[in-house]
């Protein structure tokens, strides 16, 4: 990636390409398939709290949702350090110095949560 | 729950409301509220990755849903200990051991996840 | 446990009766061989980077290390909600309330960490 | 590893002193010193155990010496990303691949953990 005029444009065109300014370009459907699954999944807790399920059947289902939220977390990570990161430290620069913070900084946080 | 079918009622009228059966009961209004908004957030999430959204601003929304369900986690368990567990522990009996077991297990479930 | 005079007494007879004042008594070998454990694999993630092992190999042992501990804890926490919190709650009274208050904190701190 | 057989080794003299072949070089005294200390809260925790201290207060230090592990951890991630990955992603072609990879297996690995 050469030009800098793709980076952050949300809809540059309707196939997405692979340099819109995000790293989860080619898996944006598989993100947004699982999370609509894991909306799904907290709905149904919802549900279950409502009609007064048992407690340790709710948190079962809370755990399940917890890690498949972890897994969409995990699964952008990969895209992010395989494209925005990469790309960044291949132009080197401050861009790069940055990006690789960042980066870092979403690990922590999602390793603290 | 409307009416008085209470599942795993275990001493109705020993000071345990209507809602015994669970222990979320005192709660239940909360925990609904809370799973709403995580809900919310991860319906807020899908649309921030339609809108290609930058990667980092994506997964730092998903790390506060994903600390937001363990909170309610963390809730549900304490008022199972509080309720159901304290509960079978007074009764005592083969009950109680698997009140224990089963909140153990919960809790590895939710401290792995 | 009817008598009183047990609680929180470290060295009880040899024997560490199951009331010693801690709920891990019956457990205390495996818990000690297990901390024991953690603590060679911590000397030898040392050893590693002293030695300049390649990063992702020592974030391998520093993962195992850390979920090893975390098992050190499961245990501990099933444990004391079997013996501690089971005897306080039998009991009842206001030590229920702080037992089990005290439980569920420990248990946030545990799925925060 | 004592002397120049130093591996992965990427570009020595381009800004990488003799302990090239993974990224925590420059804070490997840090690195050390916080493993140091990790190993003596563990050897803390088994002291307690051995005293038979309540199971909360262990469990306490336990929680402490696994959050003060995840930070090493997330030290050297973030040394790993900042040189190993850096690196590798400037050089292109099949290392790059290979390394952001095994970034990722070591980031979920963590986050799992």
């Amino acid at each position: 990636m050469t030009t800098s005029e793709h980076q952050h444009d949300p809809h540059a065109g309707a196939g997405h390409d692979a340099h819109a300014g995000h790293g989860y370009a080619a898996d944006k459907d598989a993100v947004l398939a699982r999370l609509r699954r894991v909306e799904g999944q907290v709905r149904g807790i919802a549900r279950m709290v409502d009609e007064d399920t048992y407690c340790i059947d709710v948190l079962t289902q809370v755990s399940a949702a917890t890690r498949a939220l972890e897994n969409v977390a995990l699964l952008l990570l990969e895209d992010h350090l395989d494209h925005c990161v990469r790309d960044a430290a291949r132009r080197g620069g401050p861009e790069a110095d940055e990006k690789l913070a960042e980066a870092s900084a979403a690990i922590a946080r999602l390793v603290r949560s």
